[in-house]
């Protein structure tokens, strides 16, 4: 999917575009490429750098019944589309949501604002496994508030469809619905660079240095499809997100003019709004932090996100998760009504600098009244887990 | 002002509380105060360690008839009731507002929003003198969009009074009004503290070292009339604002009684609210970065609230200066609609890092549609920045 429109690189940027031209090899040795275009043409392309930018896909169950006719993917603009002409183009009172992560939870809130009702059913016990328990309380209440089912733990065993109608079957349930969201999550598309003797990283993304350059010195990687260096862990992680993806094209554009970009890795930070709450994260999770190999404290407290006089204010939960041995800030989670998707930027940066709790405690942050208490919701919970410490 | 009861200090927490006991001297050699209470009975106390913790008062410019009724000071919870006792008290329409600061822009939403026509006049030619030109400029024009006029560069002679009714004559213009409220800044209770031969700072604020002691090892100061270590310069600064003071607080009592709590000084972070408006900001701006003997490079950028498509987005500004000799983040601004009050916050943690722009720039902010572009302001600010760099 191009965005911009292909004549704006062939005729302002001289760059040979060419799209339909799907690349199912590479040819380390002779440096090309090669592959069949949609007319079914083979084609052929040297290259002195060659970078690959191939994204993610939409995971598929294996599930039979997938392929019927109103079972939905969203990953591009084109899925988006078709979704979009499927609930025209006939009468859509019902959704099953595969899947309960960011993709699943926003397209909660679209289908369920156009009057849709809707279910969301995973086979996984735990709603947003990643969140702190009672900070996933909050936002499943919010989402069951709006009169969307949630079934966790639910394994399912087939799609069925019966004149345009779909019947989601798990083992203990059937779930009605004229249409089927799959948001099982997303794996990088990395065939052709496994094929052709390419390092793969974690959940079998390319593996890249700092200046996004493969285990081959002419190769790059950016993007969905390229890993990335955990800041807290120093480790290598994949997390397919759009600032990474866009700041890791910049720098790779520059590193193959022959500049040199150094990046210098994620921190995992996320946010997502599911109706009127606004949920966020950085750094890692508990449990996260313990496959890492730290020793863990962890809090988890509720405040108010404006000062306690001031009219509308309302809960802010926060959670945040240290180093017992250095002290270190390793994660932070929120979630709340206001005030919490760019509250998130400040453990994030403190996560950048590798700040222990104490330091990041002693932070000047921003207080007015209405925008929350004198003590930012961060510092509580910093303040918090330093008794931990 | 007590905020708690005072049975609450005396029954639950053991503590002496004397209200109504203005202390006039110090006595460092004999380690005692001294005073006179407010009903004419004089009174000594003995201490082992003294905190003061006597706070700001605002500044009266030295303006014949201020003492008028109906001219007001906005600092303490009683002028809060004092204004609204006024206004409730007769026919107010009309208010002129002396100075331009938090609280005057703070106090200006208030009145018009109660249906007040409101004037605000100062002397000083540029309005908002700390905020970056084309910052100040949007912020004057909300002002001006609900009909608030703005005076700057007016050098005021007298306030005059007749039958209820005051003018704020300047040289050049005189304005009308029910009621005028003073907010030309505050200035650091030190009189006591300067009398006892204890050393001050900036302003004329009482100096501590970073555990809240003041040059005689016995006596502590805290809040707004004390000073703190500005970490961008490493030099004095006061700075009077709320969560400096609270967290001054703690820490001062846990080093009184024997815990060592050290602070490791402010940023500036500040933030308010005027109209739709939020304005912030956190470290130097160019001309104090100047005065700190950096050399500097600066930059103001538009950018959107959200992402393109997103309804609702709005613009937001940001300027930000870093150090060329070093590449130093040295501070940055802030006014928008929305998004503006916490993404400060993430300059400010930086700052307390001493992150170059580079360094900032390669952080991992938080994205979604709804709250901002994929950029946040910030790093857009970031990355246009280290081009001069």
């Amino acid at each position: 999917m191009i965005v911009r429109k292909v004549d704006v690189f062939r005729e302002k940027q001289g760059i040979n575009l060419l799209t339909g031209h799907p690349v199912t090899s590479i040819d380390r040795a002779a440096k090309s490429v090669k592959g069949t275009t949609l007319e079914g043409k083979p084609f052929a392309a040297l290259y002195d750098k060659l970078l690959i930018a191939t994204g993610a896909t939409p995971i598929l169950p294996d599930l039979p019944g997938i392929e019927h006719p109103g079972v939905m993917v969203l990953k591009t603009l084109a899925d988006g589309r078709r979704i979009k002409q499927y609930l025209n183009g006939r009468t859509v009172r019902s959704a099953v949501i595969i899947g309960m992560g960011y993709i699943a939870l926003e397209m909660c809130e679209a289908l369920q604002t156009l009057g849709l009702e809707v279910a969301m059913v995973k086979p996984n016990p735990r709603f947003l496994p990643w969140l702190k328990e009672e900070l996933a309380a909050v936002v499943a209440e919010e989402i069951r508030a709006k009169s969307v089912t949630i079934h966790t733990g639910c394994r399912m065993t087939r799609i069925d469809n019966s004149g345009g109608h779909l019947q989601v079957v798990c083992e203990d349930l059937t779930l009605d619905a004229d249409m089927v969201l799959v948001a099982t999550g997303v794996l990088p598309n990395s065939e052709i660079a496994a094929a052709a003797g390419i390092e793969l990283g974690p959940n079998n993304s390319i593996a890249v240095d700092n200046r996004l350059m493969t285990s081959d010195p002419h190769v790059y990687a950016a993007g969905d499809c390229a890993d990335a260096v955990h800041v807290v862990t120093g480790q290598k992680t994949w997390i397919p997100l759009a600032l990474r993806a866009n700041r890791a094209g910049w720098a790779v554009a520059d590193n193959v003019c022959g500049r040199d970009i150094a990046l210098s890795g994620v921190v995992g930070t996320a946010v997502f709004k599911v109706f009127d709450l606004q949920v966020a994260r950085t750094g890692l999770n508990r449990k996260e932090a313990a496959a890492a190999g730290f020793e863990t404290a962890e809090v988890a407290i509720k405040t108010r996100s404006r000062a306690h006089a001031h009219p509308g204010a309302s809960t802010i939960h926060v959670s945040m998760v240290g180093d017992t041995n250095t002290g270190r800030l390793l994660g932070t989670q929120m979630v709340g009504h206001e005030g919490v998707a760019h509250r998130i930027n400040a453990p994030a940066v403190a996560l950048h600098a590798q700040m222990t709790v104490e330091q990041f405690s002693q932070t000047d942050l921003s207080y007015a009244p209405p925008f929350g208490p004198t003590w930012d919701p961060c510092l509580t919970a910093a303040n918090q887990l330093l008794k931990k410490l």
